[in-house]
């Protein structure tokens, strides 16, 4: 056992969780963007958000990096950067093997969630996601063989059983159908699902992750946008309605990365490692590669660079150093230690693109086809690492202070729920 | 005297400076966000930029915040922040006398510059600006009564005097038209005007800061951008032909701050304040306020906050921190120890903009109509932080370390041109 319990709490990578005596639901909205929320909030659609910003807490925080979607979540459900959990994207470069791996396959996480933690200690947990891969490292500990919690997707749920998602499909769905896998829908589902688990008293911690879809394919102020926004929002409020304590915070954010003309600026690294060494002697590895390319095209703002052939290692961060686009060439050893990253994953560069600019491999790599004309959306560098941070309470006098003083990140927000929230007195 | 002559060197505010054996023009590109440089050099439409990123050096770097021109051109020629010299935007609220006043009109610089020194020790220097109002800040102890160098402005070039601009229009122009303020062709002026100082040997350090006029208003990959670009590209390229070491940063960066119908994105703190603690109690001071005021209707990622009323200053602090579109809310004193700002300048609160959003005072006190429908896009911000940083000569092993290691400013690029460029036998 990775977490001890306490009469009163849990303590899981090297912080304290007091288990909670009221409902307490963790939204990550999936490339919510800043930009998003004070747009909505400036216009006064989003309601229920504006009032958890003004009764509640708001602030502008740190994503883990790279601004990805797996190791956000995996740190959000740990607290912990993936320097601690061992997930620092979707795709890894196996050294021994030479070959590609899907972190998520790559064995269990190297640390215990809150969720199992939260579980282990006797409290109703559900974890749902919009994905299905997402969904499997969520449940470690949580949900399956001999596990009390719940864990499934949206995007599986027809087909969950009660052995492996603590839940079955029917009961989940309630009759509302199962929406597309590219549909701003099917993150509604997600949190609809978890409205009636925690109304039918079924979870009392919920951790509820959608997906990116609308952003990745409308601008702040855009219908769709409006519309998913409005959507989300009513189901914040009967989520608050229904008793729970909501913090909702994003994975990372989401830049425009076309030019005026709508085309992609895209930057072909591997391209330009090929010119210059010859082919063969470098590699870049897109960790955004994702079974859902359709969104991005597997183009976002951080790459990893492998060398394979017998060249000075510094000189190569050098060179892609200086090349326009990118913003941060760092060898494997200061991207661990700037960015809290698992060395045994980290390429032997790392790139991170400049602002607006997208890093591929190979021209032609890349499913631009998949865009269908539509503007480049996506992230991955450090103009997506600013997230909201949400909290429907009012936070006690020691986290607000917490929150004045220190860098805040996504992966905080179990802390500032669970903790930051109860009353002086406790 | 406030900086130190030697043979062979000048001390300005705690760096030495080599003195050059041979020309250097610093080029201040206003607006120059890091993803036009990458778009331009994906598409190889600015040669001459991208062989200096190739065979000389280029990285993206920190500007001083806030991500204004003012600040920004006087820490590059003084080599330091703005706690050091004192202008910290355009606009400043002076508690004594409740007034606004422009910053470069409050009285000489708290700082001597760079181009001073090197006049001083000798050197033939001019200081050439699209602006008159910055001319004047940056001629201090260079240009005018008694004084060796020259600066002028290419907004008043043609009345110029050898007393005051240590040179006269008619020499300036050498037949050249004096473009309009709101053109393309007022930098071009400046880069042109710049290269006959160089050619005539009429100086041997150049310091030439343009206008942004055009990224103000297109995007990376506009017809205009890249016309702009092509045409700059040209002049750099002739100023390293006519035997110039060339540097390059930007004063800031520039983001769209418009919605998905080009509607501009502004959260107006003024009213927000006002409603929450009534008129009068609060004063937002806009220090992007301009004479320039066509190119963003006074509107940017940064304002200053100053409580006239009876208020605890870390309520009002801890009220705008939360709301959404504010990306940091901090106390006077944590500003100008994070940011390296002045104290006496600095408001009570300091309130960054997220991504994306303009902050502004009141609804209708902004000139949204000199847009004239174009897209708001602006500066201030930390999304305006990072700029690029070019030299057109390869740095020598000491540069090179420091540029893997520490974190660089606009502010060192006459630290790395004139000292970084040297051989290391030197």
């Amino acid at each position: 056992m990775r977490y001890t319990v306490s009469d009163d709490s849990i303590f899981v990578n090297r912080r304290n969780y007091y288990l909670p005596s009221k409902p307490f639901a963790v939204i990550c909205y999936d490339g919510f963007d800043p930009s998003y929320l004070a747009d909505a909030a400036i216009r006064g659609i989003s309601p229920r958000l504006s009032a958890m910003a003004e009764q509640g807490f708001c602030a502008s925080v740190h994503s883990a990096m790279p601004s990805f979607t797996n190791p956000n979540n995996v740190s959000i459900v740990c607290g912990a950067p993936p320097r601690v959990h061992g997930i620092s994207g979707n795709y890894w470069y196996d050294r021994a093997t030479g070959e590609e791996v899907m972190m998520t396959d790559a064995g269990p996480l190297g640390a215990p969630t809150i969720l199992a933690g939260l579980a282990e200690a006797g409290v109703k947990v559900a974890a749902v996601t919009a994905k299905d891969k997402l969904r499997k490292a969520l449940a470690a500990g949580l949900a399956g063989e001999g596990l009390p919690g719940i864990a499934f997707s949206a995007e599986k749920a027809s087909t969950s059983t009660r052995a492996e998602h603590g839940i079955a499909g029917a009961e989940i769905q309630a009759g509302q159908p199962v929406p597309d896998q590219y549909s701003p829908e099917l993150s509604l589902f997600v949190l609809d699902a978890g409205l009636r688990l925690l109304r039918s008293g079924r979870a009392q911690v919920l951790y509820l992750s959608l997906s990116d879809f609308v952003q990745h394919a409308h601008a702040p102020g855009a219908p769709e946008s409006d519309a998913f926004i409005r959507a989300v929002d009513d189901r914040v409020g009967a989520l608050i309605d229904a008793g729970a304590t909501v913090g909702i915070v994003a994975d990372h954010g989401m830049t425009d990365l076309s030019l005026a003309d709508g085309s992609p600026n895209i930057l072909y690294l591997g391209d330009r490692l090929d010119a210059r060494y010859g082919a063969g002697q470098t590699r870049v590895i897109c960790p955004i590669t994702d079974p859902f390319v359709r969104h991005h095209g597997a183009l976002g703002g951080f790459v990893r660079v492998h060398i394979l052939g017998d060249l000075e290692h510094d000189e190569v961060r050098a060179f892609l150093s200086r090349l326009p686009g990118v913003e941060l060439a760092l060898s494997r050893e200061e991207m661990c230690r700037r960015f809290d990253q698992p060395m045994e994953r980290e390429g032997d560069v790392a790139v991170i693109a400049g602002k607006g600019v997208a890093l591929g491999t190979h021209e032609g790599a890349h499913a631009l086809g998949e865009l269908a004309g539509a503007r480049l959306r996506s992230h991955g560098s450090l103009a997506e690492r600013n997230v909201p941070f949400l909290v429907s309470q009012p936070l006690n006098a020691m986290y607000r202070r917490k929150a004045a003083t220190e860098q805040l990140h996504n992966y905080d927000i179990f802390d500032f729920v669970l903790n930051g929230t109860r009353s002086e007195g406790n």
